[in-house]
């Protein structure tokens, strides 16, 4: 890929630019901030990184919108976490401005690029950079699957022993409660997980991935989790920069699939050049059917109160 | 891992050889074949390869069994291929003797090196080599379904367009006739391989795999395939080099797994750095044990055959 | 490696452990600070990170010192920068009994441990760790000059458009005032510096070099750089993990080298295995010298000082 | 790159299509050859291999000129090696026309396409490529010094015992005898080799350089070096997909550099993606100026009578 932004260099838009540059997946990185010198200050510190790790993927930064420009891909990582006592009325009433701004600029300068949205409430801002955007939903698409996929995963690697390089696992819908895990596709090494673990065990897994996020915020107590949220994002940009037709957890709009249209949810996608080239649609059997309506429910009143914003 | 040998420097061994020093997977790897010279320039062949590619992996060469002191683990390679008209005992006659002598020279230089074996009939050599060995049934064994599974992966991405980092295989057995395809554990991403093809295309790819090797020397006319061979050794040495727990099909001896015992056959073994930690012992349906137990009554008769020689 | 500990989890240390465990660098990475939880939250995401990227480094974090046990290198960033205003000798006097009890940890923990310091100033900490350190002047080292050079390299880049893989530089001395840039010897692809870039040219780069930290502290504001000291340190863990004999310039005790003795400077060393196998002395012209002797007389000072504390 | 072919796949072109694949240096690999299923199992092999690394390249050979179209860069490797007793005109006489028709092939079929000649004798036909083709000097050149070079590392590393990675050198002219080697610009981590190595040291590196190809034919006896030589490739596609502004040695048609004009030499390039962007002009001492001399003798000669077949 020629030319890749990410909009937002707190935690996550470094880790994800750090990662990005070290891999080489575009030939020049931009971070973008409304600090503009501090995007500047993190784009010069991720360069050097680079060049010390071999690679020539050049990297700066700015505050100025106009260095969107010829981006293929913009990575939306920009807004405020959600903060203990806040609810997510709260934290979506910060960001829906800062993402309608940003998807402004990105109309203005760099109207073809695709859009990848890792701000949170995910779904609901996903939804808006869609509709805010004039490209189709296979362009416009959120991160939130891959980061909890990477969390069941190394849970399980804790608890089998076994590789990362083996174990394979799906999620659909969104963070936390609204997590549909499909533990029936969880293998290892092409095994079913189950062939390995005790329900309950699993289910500890599932649970614990479930409130993934909160364990390290509960830990680190001043920021949340940074470092796997980073090389999620890079592993949907390595996907389209290499055009590898990935399966990957995304969040898409529906037009349809599992019953549902007009809403984004985390869903397990096809992921190549040209972004999403197709919405993977499972069955799912009562339980997580159920489960799956639950989250489209919430996100169905989250788009609502959006909306009424 | 500090010491890894490889004996016998045919294409094989040539291929694997420039993949595990390119990856670095041993600080010193030694090429050993009978005609010492051309291991000597192979080695300065592959040793130059993996400067250019920034590896400080060191390569050195020749005739001389002492070579193998002091090395963790010995890739077996040595040994003539199959020849049109040739029958199985054919082959198992001239490269049994060669065998039995790598095996005094491993037994005399490097008695605790762990053992991979690699030559045809490779059930049998591994076998026997593990019956000549003085170490236990997890430190010598085989390579088979490795190559086989990535075989079938590489026929599964042509079908369905995935890319390969999501598509996960296994089978049993041994190659061509004697391999036992497990298709309800084949994934792309997660999803069973059934939901995206249908059982026609699924049995084309089995009976494509089945015949991959000869597919490839049909081609090649004066000569096998090397390249897939060599990743597929590295992928082993790679597992037991990093210590990784990896789930991978390896011809292990059967100690009651499967319903055999006294036998040499492709299964599913976790791999670590003290070689075989786990065979895992899947279940099967009726068909497949039926394809398992028709594989291992030839793999019986073959040792049985050997002891004979 | 087996094992590798980082003490102190701030920016640079999580940056560091972020590539050390992307890497595989060692098979185990504990990161301790005297924050026990807030190191278990950054654990925690390093792992997450590291599994989505196939990688098999365990990865725990928490306050305890006898986490240490068993390393074989620990990496020591705890501390606090410097702040505008304050003076060498304000940071030094917080920071030194920081050091102090790590080393006790340390010797009391894992006496074996070959030890890499950060924390700043570090030719001060480095000597002192050597001093509270029951191992020769091999084990016990500081990182300065791989940033340095990463920095110059970029600059290089930047400024002529050469890729990063194929620029070659050498500084001595410390970061900022103290840096000893030794431009004779910087190369692009085998070929001078000089037969690109004037003099001028050249000055600018050498003089950005030195505010290289500064330049990124004015930018960011409320931090320091992170993700190029991070590279930085798994430049140094690699060479000393893969046994590589690189020549890297590192903060190490000098016994006669350059003219002094009893003192730790920023010098080109080989680094393998065992740690600094070799101090490299290359001849000095007679302004080189004069930096040399400049940079040395103020870690003399502050030697001096800090005796006094 | 999209899409990248490589002409002749012998052991050469074989080893270089392998780690290409391996790389992922081009989405879609063609290997083309006379012997159209000889390709075509070759190409097989190297895609299973490809896809066991993750790699996600597709692999297709054949031997239809057709399998061109549409390629960004065709690497040339057909044509028979010298033998033992053969003059550089028997080589010539048999590979011109076999160059000849591959260059036909591609001005019909992929015109536009960057052309990389490895065939032997690499000047003179690099010289007769770009002749025979519509493109500028950019776009068709040869490999000769990054393989030289390759092993003029590796004998460093092996005489110093320094990191392959630490190592950098530079040659000029072609294999052999008409071999320049540059010293004064080799350097160990920015270190001159002379501070290492003795004269005599260097001397003996130097002689046994310019034997390098004939050691490894002397060993193997019936082949000559492949692996060496297919890194060699792939380090300069890398530097051309990649469009990394690398410092490498190239057969390049000089315009006045070096003296010269309507040559084909080995001399030190800038490599980008639209190919040789520059020819780096080094000043030269007396006695290199003579060698180079000797050297473009030499090659002039070949030309004349290569003209006159």
């Amino acid at each position: 890929m020629k030319k890749l932004s990410i909009v937002g260099v707190g935690m996550v838009g470094e880790a994800a630019a750090q990662i990005i540059a070290r891999e080489e997946l575009c030939r020049e990185l931009v971070m973008i901030d409304v600090q503009g010198e501090l995007a500047k200050g993190k784009a010069l510190d991720v360069w050097q990184a680079a060049v010390e790790s071999g690679s020539d993927t050049r990297v700066c930064g700015g505050g100025n919108a106009e260095l969107l420009q010829d981006s293929e891909l913009v990575v939306i990582t920009a807004g405020v976490p959600r903060k203990p006592g806040q609810s997510r009325q709260d934290v979506l009433s910060i960001n829906l401005p800062i993402l309608d701004s940003i998807m402004r600029d990105i109309n203005r300068h760099a109207p073809a690029a695709t859009v990848l949205v890792v701000s949170n409430p995910v779904d609901v801002l996903t939804y808006r950079a869609w509709c805010l955007s004039e490209l189709g939903r296979d362009r416009v698409f959120g991160q939130a699957g891959v980061l909890d996929t990477a969390r069941m995963k190394c849970f399980i690697a804790e608890e089998t022993g076994f590789s990362a390089r083996d174990i394979s696992a799906l999620v659909l819908g969104g963070h936390g409660d609204s997590m549909v895990p499909l533990m029936r596709y969880c293998t290892v090494g092409s095994v079913p997980l189950s062939h390995f673990l005790s329900s309950q065990q699993i289910e500890r897994i599932v649970e614990r991935t479930r409130q993934g996020g909160g364990e390290i915020l509960g830990l680190k107590k001043l920021g949340s989790a940074c470092d796997a949220p980073g090389v999620a994002i890079a592993q949907m940009v390595d996907a389209i920069a290499n055009g590898r037709n990935r399966i990957l957890p995304a969040v898409a709009i529906l037009e349809g699939e599992y019953g549902r249209t007009d809403i984004a949810m985390g869903v397990p996608c096809v992921l190549a050049e040209e972004g999403i080239v197709r919405v993977i649609e499972l069955p799912l059997d009562a339980q997580e059917q159920a489960m799956f309506d639950h989250s489209a429910d919430q996100v169905v009143r989250d788009i609502a109160e959006m909306k009424a914003l």
